[in-house]
């Protein structure tokens, strides 16, 4: 018998003795990180309301209670009892039953209505109709990410149960080695924007931390160092992503062309957005031409090994290591990383990318560990003149621009990532508007900002805690204003805009890289009265650097077949308005590093240019007394 | 075709083109890092001197002739007119034919005598007979080791040859990578003494520098991470060994257990000391009960991949490294190993063991390099305390010790190590016995010592110039003189010793950890007219260590059937008499990097502990404003 398989004989025996003699145990299995009880009685189960946590917090694990399939109710006559409970109000728009584990899972539009008081609703299905109830929110908005990707799940969903009992076999194997380490090999984004990944190893296991592109070059992380993939791909534990921005996902899926087939630990909706994005990359590397690193069959084979992880949650993911996700600030469901490795032997915390004020989306980047030895702190702002604009000056300033271009005729055009920045600024149109601040007219969105906008929608959750009570109440969800409008039928609709009276234009690519702001550079950028406004920052290298530069003639990679000249004379004014940065800026980062308690010993400044990392490393050290280091690329260091 | 065989087609074009038309090439063929040109007109070739010189400095390869196989004269017939050519004084002892590779292996008691001035002896046998000649020393004290070595390695000529052939066709490789960076991880003997083992890696290439054990702990180098041996022991390009010390080489032999199939780049002295140390290692364990972690065939396997090179050879050991090794002064055949890395792109230095000053045996420690970057420094004596008595003073004050205790009756026993030390006390009683300092008695050597100082006498090439001069001539060859004894009869050899007058015993090992010196503490460590004169450090956990610490009740560890009691009293004097270490102190450590021109930008101290690198490290920063660092183990460093 298996090590495993003993612990778990051992967990069934202790669970039976914990329970009441009447509560019969038929299996106890690991699925992932989770603990999975089976019971022939789940209504009793369910009627002792503390049960599951009693034994939750007796065990140390995270507890499933699933009935046993001889005993469910056939899913016709369940659907009936289930729809019974709930109220009408919460909005079922799917019911989904599995037979093979007794899970109902239940799409509403008010997700909370299905969950109860403190559960009780939840609680109350299982008393009446024994199946385990599961809760998903309809989005408010439509998204084809999401629902994307909740059928693909549904329709592997067999294949995804065997992965969760490897992974669960695989994280509670027993722990081999004596020897205590815990080390970070750093494989990208070091003294450099890009290309996010950091091993991070223990005598016993290995994890990689984000694996991403680097924008406007070719560059990849090092996974070709034995450090990176080992013995092959398959020799990582886990994967952990921070968040879905492509300098830390881009290159997620080629794990999966390179034979990893173990978890990916992330959030939710980082796991959505991830897919919207890998699968944009894809495209755009096709029209461009490029063979991708990977097919779009490796994208879904990611989001089927996604684990996906709440903030807060502190979840075993290997003998040795512990991750806990918490709110980062800087797009949807980013997460700074904390891993608790040994048994209190050391912890160490990855930013990721952090934004340490509130925003209108998003609360301030979490930084209250208990404890942390070693930071890893992104510093793309880090330099020592690095200070942003305030947001409400930046948000004024705005307002100006687009009042004086409203005021002239003109309409003003904003390139934008499609996630976080887009919506941040939606979120300022829309108040301005709703206050009189600016005049009353369409805001269009193209290129994903659309779908991005339906999948925060989907995850309240995770958004800052009144915009979310606003989301909770439909007339009041922002995002459903009625001066936003999807482009949705090409040029045709560009064109009509192009001809028609004042208006705003948030489209994709943020740097004017590709996608539809070229299209409406075209339609827009001869117009004098009309602006283009920058709100968040140009790359080295790309067209919107140039731009911003003062370049006016723009070589347009034209396959335009209407004869159109090769370059575009640009006579809108240009603007920058600064300030609606997704990063924290440098006072940010220091005050997210002195506001810790305790302090980390040891910083190590990543994701920043040479200076940027410099900079903040020493400035760390001075102010702080902390042991900071400014990592280059194929390093290894040892912290214990 | 490979890029190989077009690289080997190209350059036999090319020396065809070169070479007089009546010469002809009649293959061309890597072996390890030489170039090896057969041609059917060895006696033409020869007899244009310097054909060969021209065409590697043209080439830029090491250049060996060889005649194709078909003009060969038949040995019978060879041997005859080879030895009508070399002189008889230069006392043949062997000769062998290899008519695979036309080679004839000369092995005579004085090897300058059958090269001749300048090479002109060795050029006429090819002249006149056609044969390439290659010439070995007879050892002037009979080694087992050298002779089953050299043994081994005939029987193994056809193998060997398979190895070298495969090699040199990896060394000449088509480079792959256009990325470039230089990187050092530390798998050992950091912060610490022991388990010396470091990985260079390059984009192309991978080189393990060490692989050692250590004293007195179970630790061994971390090979099993992944950056160690990679996807396997096979993914190492090459191995390189300092020295034969077993805190540098003992597990050189378990890497071919892993499966690794690729050179060891060594000296010819190193590569025998190995044998014997290794095979010594072995047989420790089993007498201690212990299981090896390999077994001999894996010492022979090593043996048999052993690429010898010469100080001052500059080596092609992969596409992108040059190897160069240097007198370190530290033990026979210890070697400074200077990598040059691409083309001018950087330069690392390997000291080992390293001895500054010159002692009696070796000259010291050569630090004129073209050019180094980073420096991996060890810091045995790099405490800010650790200088060490003048060898002058201390030769004085053993030569005091010995006369006391021979004006008393007593007999002096010193403990030391087999290789290195014993050498050096043997010089220097030699000396003192020559000259009177002490009066004549013989000097007994117990366990290695004996067949470790015919190893030296087989190289005299690696010894001090003076001493090499003086063992060219037998007559004053000083390991032969006459107060020198091998005990070779075992106890009863030893004990008629104990019963007999004043002498001086040389005895392994010499941290007195076992070995014949336990048998001579029986027979001498009850008189309290005798002296224990330890003349070599002495680490904690040893009972070296205890004894010296005044420990007089020792433990035997008794496998005797006598039925002696198991502990012995001892109640001869204990003395230390410093200033015989093989390691420079913290001045030679210090004059090593100063007078280095230029200075390294980066030094790692390693190989000493935690205080003593740290010391030096500061020292270092401050003294000489370079950037320093005390690695921990499992750290990787990028230097490009
Ligand atoms: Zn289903
Ligand atoms: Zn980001
Ligand atoms: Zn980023
Ligand atoms: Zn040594
Ligand atoms: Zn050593």
């Amino acid at each position: 018998m298996s090590s495993v398989d003993k612990q778990l004989e051992e967990l069934k025996a202790e669970i039976t003795n914990e329970l009441p003699s009447d509560i019969s145990v038929s299996d106890v299995k690991y699925e992932g990180p989770e603990l999975v009880v089976y019971t022939r009685d789940p209504k009793k189960f369910a009627q002792n309301g503390d049960l599951i946590r009693k034994l939750a917090s007796k065990l140390r694990k995270r507890i499933t209670v699933r009935p046993d399939p001889d005993v469910l109710s056939p899913p016709r006559e369940a659907e009936e009892q289930v729809l019974g409970v709930i109220p009408d109000e919460a909005g079922v728009t799917d019911l989904d039953f599995h037979e093979d584990t007794g899970e109902v899972v239940i799409e509403a539009a008010k997700p909370g209505m299905v969950i109860g008081r403190h559960g009780s609703t939840l609680r109350k299905i299982t008393q009446e109709v024994g199946w385990t109830p599961e809760v998903v929110r309809t989005p408010p908005i439509e998204s084809s990410t999401v629902s994307n990707v909740r059928n693909f799940l549904k329709q592997e969903r067999d294949e995804r149960r065997q992965i969760l009992e490897r992974v669960g076999r695989q994280i509670h194997r027993e722990q081999l080695s004596d020897d205590e380490w815990v080390r970070i090999s750093t494989l990208g984004c070091c003294r450099e924007v890009g290309r996010a990944s950091f091993i991070l190893s223990t005598p016993e296991t290995r994890i990689l931390v984000d694996c991403g592109d680097k924008p406007g070059s070719d560059d990849v992380p090092y996974l070709q160092v034995p450090e990176a993939l080992g013995s092959g791909a398959n020799s990582l534990d886990a994967v952990v992503l921070t968040h879905a921005h492509l300098d830390h996902s881009a290159l997620i899926p080629l794990l999966f062309k390179y034979g990893y087939d173990g978890p990916i630990y992330t959030t939710e909706p980082t796991r959505d957005l991830m897919g919207l994005l890998t699968l944009d990359y894809l495209d755009v590397a096709a029209k461009e031409g490029r063979t991708p690193p990977y097919e779009s069959e490796m994208v879904r084979e990611a989001i089927k090994h996604c684990i996906p992880l709440e903030y807060g949650d502190v979840t075993d993911i290997a003998p040795d290591v512990k991750l806990t996700f918490h709110n980062a600030g800087h797009i949807l469901g980013s997460a700074v990383s904390h891993f608790h490795i040994g048994d209190g032997l050391y912890n160490v915390a990855f930013s990721g990318d952090i934004h340490y004020e509130d925003t209108r989306l998003f609360n301030g980047a979490v930084n209250d560990f208990p404890r942390v030895e070693t930071l890893v702190l992104e510093s793309t702002y880090g330099g020592r003149n690095d200070y942003q604009t305030d947001q409400e000056d930046s948000e004024q300033k705005l307002i100006d621009v687009i009042n004086e271009t409203h005021d002239r005729g003109g309409k003003v055009l904003i390139p934008a990532f499609a996630v976080g920045r887009s919506q941040e600024i939606m979120l300022v149109l829309e108040e301005a508007m709703r206050s009189g601040k600016i005049p009353e007219m369409p805001v269009h969105l193209d290129g994903m900002i659309w779908e991005a906008t339906a999948i925060h929608t989907t995850y309240p959750e995770y958004l800052r805690d009144d915009l979310r009570d606003r989301i909770f109440h439909e007339d009041e969800n922002p995002f459903l204003a009625d001066e936003f409008n999807h482009i949705d039928a090409g040029e045709d609709e560009r064109q009509e805009v192009a001809d028609g009276g004042p208006a705003i234009v948030l489209s994709t690519s943020g740097m004017v890289t590709g996608g539809p702001i070229m299209s409406w550079l075209r339609h827009v950028g001869p117009d004098p009265k009309s602006r283009l406004v920058f709100v968040g920052y140009q790359a080295q290298g790309t067209l919107g650097r140039r731009i911003q530069n003062g370049w006016d003639e723009i070589p347009m990679n034209d396959r335009d077949n209407m004869g159109r000249s090769n370059t575009l004379t640009l006579k809108m004014d240009v603007e920058t308005v600064d300030g609606f940065s997704g990063h924290a800026d440098r006072a940010g980062l220091e005050n997210f590093v002195k506001t810790m308690n305790p302090r980390p010993e040891k910083v190590l400044c990543v994701h920043g240019d040479e200076r940027s990392v410099q900079d903040l490393s020493s400035a760390l050290y001075h102010n702080y007394n902390m042991r900071t280091f400014a990592p280059k690329n194929l390093e290894t260091f040892r912290f214990k």
